[in-house]
């Protein structure tokens, strides 16, 4: 099962050659993070302020298919391959919108951190569970 | 006495109309505003960190008049022409590299605050001597 | 009549400080500013591209009344106060949603330009009219 | 040979979590990847603009080692591993000012396109030369 959520190109998202500028890709990538655990009943923002937990990433792998252009929008599928002790790898598979041609993906690996220490944690019991449902 | 600086149009700082999209204009200016701390003796970093001396933006007046796009340089001018108790009015006149052209001008009006209280404070006395240094 | 949309305060817009980094409130801005055209019947990127139709901004007073954190959104109300004949003034007044506290409020002047030319141009007659409806 | 470069971090750069928000790496990399060019002879804008030659990323890998906070500069040494008819892969491997420490490294593979038309193209001779003397 993925999670599905979408992303607008905005009008300052693109760079001098017309496309989406490709660290944009990235802000994309943590807005469907964020709304991956925002709408499945973990506000990110308290899992940060309150529990201080939170997963810096470590490794990334990404592959880009087709350019986006401003007016374009991108539907992410979010999943999560690979649920270690400590870390998670979450899977980004993206489509242009207006044709639904395969335009991205990403591969991205976080470590789970106490962010008061900065040192590296077990993934709580809870977030391995909502991360499991999403492993297939 | 202006504070002199320059800032490079970067490929990933122009919009879908091929010029710098204009909020961009506001990170060079805060580039140029670290500068001008950093290079007169006071590295902004630790009086934010150390200090917990920081100055959060109240009021912007601007005015855009040339474009700058990729390959252009602009070379800011900051002066402090208000010093008040608790905020002061940092000025920048920005002027297109390749040609000299005046590109912009902003006055940003920034509160002194205790950034652990977040309560407004007094400009420190070594900062109003800085500041009154570029005030003209 | 305002135009009314909202924009999520996301994990990068905070700065150091802790709160959205003040050049971020143009980007939301610029996006309430597309949400505005393209929710009233005009696709801002059609305009752009098919009719070579823009907005170039050309002056800006702002003024900011709350701090946004991350996990906060802002709801934004659009007007055109002045509709000139090449040139309108739109006006950004933003409230922090947790608690509908005035955040912010900008006067942010654009003239209307032949994005192939680069010069100024007339306001076109639909356009006109819709900034009309929300002039007040 | 590696071409060296160094990229401030900025107080804008950082996040929520109070490090360099990981997307922003890759703004610091093709920062490198644009003083490769122009320090080497070679405008990255008139490449784009005169001759329309560009090179649009295709793939990624990265691995981040140490986080960066606001008042660090990271070091950067690009190199080009490999370059294949009509893609070269580019290598940054970055390094935390203050202490000298491995913070990141990335391979990016870009394809070498006719900006105009959207096609791969193959890469000129001059570049071609200037990609391998950075080779090993």
């Amino acid at each position: 099962m993925a999670f599905r959520t979408q992303v607008p190109v905005r009008f300052g998202d693109v760079d001098h050659a017309g496309i989406v500028y490709y660290p944009k890709f990235f802000i994309y990538f943590h807005e469907a993070f964020e709304d991956f655990f925002d709408e499945n009943g973990v506000a990110y923002h308290a899992l940060l302020n309150q529990r201080h937990v939170g997963f810096p990433t470590v490794h990334i792998e990404t592959d880009y298919k087709q350019p986006l252009r401003y007016g374009d929008a991108l539907d992410i599928e979010v999943s999560v391959p690979k649920v270690g002790a400590r870390s998670a790898v979450f899977r980004y598979v993206g489509f242009r919108h207006r044709d639904g041609l395969h335009a991205c993906r990403a591969e991205i690996t976080c470590a789970c951190v106490d962010m008061q220490s900065f040192q590296a944690m077990s993934i709580p019991d809870d977030l391995r569970a909502l991360f499991t449902r999403f492993q297939s």
